[in-house]
């Protein structure tokens, strides 16, 4: 079978067939009741999930790849912001119907950013009904490199890696966006070698993908909170050329999601050797504000004015 | 908030309050960006994922604890299928309203059996949508006694733990089904015990989920086929009182599916030694055919007439 409907069988084998990359680890691969692997010797066990539904997470008018490049690229934001390398992926696949095209299409994305990454296809699960994209990422760690989201104090600068708003600007220009935003929204860049780098030098990192303002929170300790300065707010070059520096942009970078950078605090002292190690890789790292001992997040304008968000990000359920 | 409307952080937070049980080698759990454990010495990871779909595997009108049992059950079945013990869960919850009171009583079927396996939940993920109920779990098993689904040898036996054929029954009988019967559907208790005392003394296992010739048919090698005597075919008395034993009722327990017992062939000589090892368990291992140089599979009736079966198990699209 080439295309076209197939049973749950034949889509399996068309998985396997394409995993031709044996890893010495790996045990048990797809195709057992579980999959099998020796963990590595003085390392911890890092583990993720995270699930793509039809017009929550992506369209279902997109191209299957950029599905399955997204499904993988959300859970590997994960792994990046604890510091660990992925090893193992698998895969919960509910599909409305038996569309081998559509796998086929789907694997090429997911398979392509496996291989990229060093993530390994090991095993999953497939069931018929309403789209359903599910992810397991498991990864390792050095014990004394892992980067949890607490940790932050006063006094720390905020930083992030990358630009923000890329995504969110796609979602509300739709057509009028050009392809660097569309790529950054459908196709977004794990930064998982800058998660490595940070690892263990920082006081707290979680990934971006509910909003900069959201994600912060989850950053702050109690009875602290974080001042930020708008003109700080690295943007691509393509988001400035389609929109003005102006509310409406700064609301996208603050609260539109799906950025999938690294959201960090570090002591001000180390600030310069942090941007300096990550710029050799060529990608930015941008302090945009500081730690304080006053609850909430504060945002002020260049003019000095204070910004007043009307969403902090997102709740899945639309409350 | 006791019930009703919830949040996606007040579910999350209802959820980390019901975890009371730390575990020393869990490093990070419910709440950053993803768990991190630390494996133990010497023993293999093992990973696997299952889904439950609305209407496939349960109906919607169950009780929302039955569904969280059933969850875990069909996946920690899989643990049991390869000799491991089960660790780690994360739980992928896809819900169309942040319902409370339905978590509520979902956790509580899914955490009593965690509880009772040896369990614990160590993250996942919240997204609203069509309702899907993803499971992931990490186990562990001694490299030497991983138990998989290929080594069948010519004359081995073919066993199987526990009955056949309750779960299907319950399916078939509807309100007509007794407690026992609708337990088995509803509330399957993996095989755990089970697996750990088989693993490594049997030439392959599985456990059986979409029905005993299906799941036997992943179990046969090339070349290779089995013989299975109907009239020994374990029955509960639940079964037996249920439903005559004629053709009807082999077929339930033949290819209905969702028993989520133990399959297994061993070399002759030691299936005395592995029916009493179970048996001090309380659970029975009963011999029902064996390995043939016949492809195929071939069940022959008490009379000696052949039996035909219509369907050999389940496929996820109904091809």
């Amino acid at each position: 079978m080439s295309s076209g409907k197939a049973t749950e069988f034949e889509l399996i084998a068309r998985i396997r067939a394409r995993l031709t990359d044996p890893d010495p680890a790996l045990l048990v691969g797809v195709g057992d009741d579980a999959a099998v692997f020796l963990p590595s010797s003085g390392l911890a066990q890092v583990a993720t999930t995270d699930s793509l539904v039809a017009d929550r997470h992506f369209h279902v008018d997109w191209p299957a790849a950029d599905v399955g490049h997204l499904a993988l690229a959300a859970n590997l934001s994960d792994l990046a912001a604890m510091g660990a390398s992925p090893r193992w992926a698998l895969l919960s696949l509910t599909l409305p119907e038996a569309d081998s095209d559509w796998l086929d299409a789907f694997l090429d994305g997911f398979l392509g950013l496996a291989e990229a990454s060093g993530t390994h296809l090991i095993g999953g699960n497939l069931a018929a009904g309403p789209l359903n994209l599910g992810v397991q990422l498991i990864g390792e760690v050095e014990p004394d490199r892992i980067t949890r989201r607490h940790g932050a104090r006063l006094g720390d600068r905020v930083l992030v890696t990358g630009t923000l708003g890329d995504a969110a600007a796609a979602l509300r220009l739709g057509d009028r966006a050009g392809d660097h935003l569309q790529q950054r929204l459908r196709r977004p860049q794990p930064r998982l070698a800058a998660g490595r780098i940070l690892a263990g030098r920082v006081s707290c990192m979680i990934d971006i993908s509910d909003g900069l303002l959201a994600d912060l929170a989850h950053l702050l300790p109690e009875h602290l909170g974080a001042e930020l300065e708008l003109s700080s707010l690295p943007a691509s070059a393509a988001l400035s050329q389609a929109m003005p520096e102006d509310d409406e942009r700064w609301r996208l970078q603050l609260a539109g999601g799906n950025d999938y950078e690294l959201l960090l605090t570090a002591a001000a002292e180390h600030v310069p050797e942090l941007v300096q190690a990550l710029g050799e890789t060529g990608l930015g790292l941008t302090e945009i504000g500081r730690i304080v001992d006053r609850e909430g997040i504060e945002c002020t304008r260049p003019d000095g004015s204070l910004f007043k968000s009307t969403r902090s990000g997102w709740d899945h359920f639309g409350n």
